[in-house]
């Protein structure tokens, strides 16, 4: 993805190997500063996954990839590493098969430094693939809007939901893109904002409570957002408030679609409704920043993620094309 | 209302005259410290509303009958004063209602003073009432959803969508409420929650995109939200978000009642379509506090009200009673 720093736009993962160190853009302190989070061993990068320095799917997933292959450099037990990073998120599923994916190439004997680079390498290649699928179902002239951070900083380049628009955008089609600022932790407003203003790509900011009223008017024309884990059925997980624009996209009759790369696909699960669901801290909804909004001693609650059934999908925009939900199950049903 | 400070519970009004002085609990710093602002003019008065240090339709609608008996008092022109008053926000009916009540009264020879007392006493009355209704709907155990303040913060005392809990409450029935914390000015996380602390209902403050989560589980009975206006349709305005939680009420077969004074129901217009919606400043929702949340350069959208057609309605509990949305029409119809 495209990063401007001190006036210079580079090239830039969303986070990386050097020697020993994985480096992460330090995704919490986004989009005010730009600063480098530099995981020493696996105790760090188990910190980095839990307290969202790096966070999206296919980038949880790469950086256990990378944090199996340090541990390798630097003589761990890598199933008690593997152990250890299994359990730092409970709903993303790229987090599970890149552990599996790594611990099966070292049991073939592969180079775990080569399989982990494989392993990112590969996800940025599926995640430009979806950008190319993704690309067919954007017009000239389209609106569309998307939840949460779905993009390069949620992959490591191009994105999910964002990669068919930086494709769209840089074929030269105009496009405009309505960002849910996604409360609590408002990834829309802070990340996805971010890599948009970074690509040049028009947008501007709701209040989640807003895309209603938009889609109400006629002014969505697609939705496109991630996914943390899809089920055998076509249901999905994914940042909370994402079923209620499924939802009000069925009622309005606007095209809804999930952008994910099959790492995301949870073979293991039948449908939407048995995909476990992370309850983060109160804090995150009774704080803004260090102020606290609510009064003292009242409590809040907050699931991270909700789940969507597969009427609601129009499509799964994957490395493969575009599936409808029924072709998911078609695809690994034994 | 019950409002405790520095220990000590008493009863308040959300605003009432003393003298020449209207005195408002300054809403912006909620539930941080309670401060009365003291609105010495009608410029005062004027500012108060257009800043949120009142807000709520019924509210509103008071702070104008009092500005205008202020005035009054003054020796302003009047006529002038109230289309001053008028131009403050655009959405919410009891302005315009209650200007109307005063210049009618004072053109029928009464004292302004007093007519501004009556239509105070009248409109805790009528929410007194709305609660008695709507305590019907209320079993005990219900767990009850609310989206903004249409609390006693956003009448004078009672509420609108808050009377019915605030009657079950006193009534000894055990109650729950799920609190939208209501982006982007959080009257749900800051003003809701302050008011049902002080009344000693438990309840928990979620993020606007939790709601549609929780009525797929089935964590919500019933629905109970405020209106800024009402058609003769029986389609409504409120706060923006109030649109989404209506959809997925009727998505998940829950019982969605909008409770509001029969002042906030505008006759000239016929469907919620025609409501004039409010455009607020980008910055609430580009700053959480003092703090920017997004990337400088970008910009934001921010309808503050969206509208919801009248199938999506249960009932409007009423002073009156409970109506169905087609009954509002056949109240008013010539």
């Amino acid at each position: 993805m495209k990063v401007t720093v001190n006036g210079e736009t580079r090239e830039m993962r969303a986070l990386w190997m050097e020697g020993e160190i994985i480096k992460f853009i330090d995704q919490r302190v986004l989009p005010e500063r730009i600063e480098i989070f530099q995981a020493r061993d696996y105790n760090d990068v188990a910190f980095a996954i839990k307290d969202m320095v790096v966070r999206g799917a296919p980038a949880i997933g790469v950086s256990a990839a990378y944090g199996i292959a340090q541990a390798y450099m630097q003589g761990r037990d890598l199933k008690r590493v593997a152990d250890i990073l299994s359990k730092t998120r409970p709903t993303a599923y790229d987090l599970f098969y890149a552990i599996r994916y790594m611990m099966d190439r070292i049991e073939r004997g592969d180079d775990p430094i080569r399989a982990a680079e494989d392993y990112a390498n590969d996800i940025v290649e599926r995640s430009r693939k979806i950008g190319e699928y993704g690309n067919k179902l954007i017009k000239n002239g389209s609106r569309i809007l998307t939840h949460c951070n779905a993009g390069a900083l949620a992959v490591l380049d191009w994105g999910t939901a964002l990669a068919p628009m930086r494709m769209a955008k840089r074929e030269g089609k105009d496009i405009f893109v309505w960002v849910d600022e996604t409360r609590p932790r408002l990834q829309g407003a802070k990340l996805t904002s971010w890599e948009l203003k970074n690509e040049g790509i028009r947008h501007k900011i709701i209040a989640d409570n807003a895309a209603g009223l938009l889609m109400k008017r006629g002014e969505v024309d697609l939705i496109i957002v991630g996914a943390d884990r899809i089920a055998l059925n076509g249901g999905f997980a994914n940042k909370i408030g994402t079923y209620e624009k499924a939802v009000l996209a069925k009622t309005h009759g606007i095209p809804f679609y999930v952008a994910a790369p099959f790492s995301t696909i949870d073979r293991g699960i039948r449908n939407e409704d048995m995909i476990p669901i992370e309850e983060r801290s109160q804090d995150e909804v009774l704080y803004a920043g260090k102020c606290r909004i609510a009064p003292d001693g009242v409590e809040a609650y907050n699931p991270a993620f909700d789940v969507t059934p597969p009427d609601y999908v129009e499509g799964f925009i994957t490395e493969y094309g575009i599936l409808r939900p029924d072709e998911i199950e078609k695809r690994f049903s034994p």
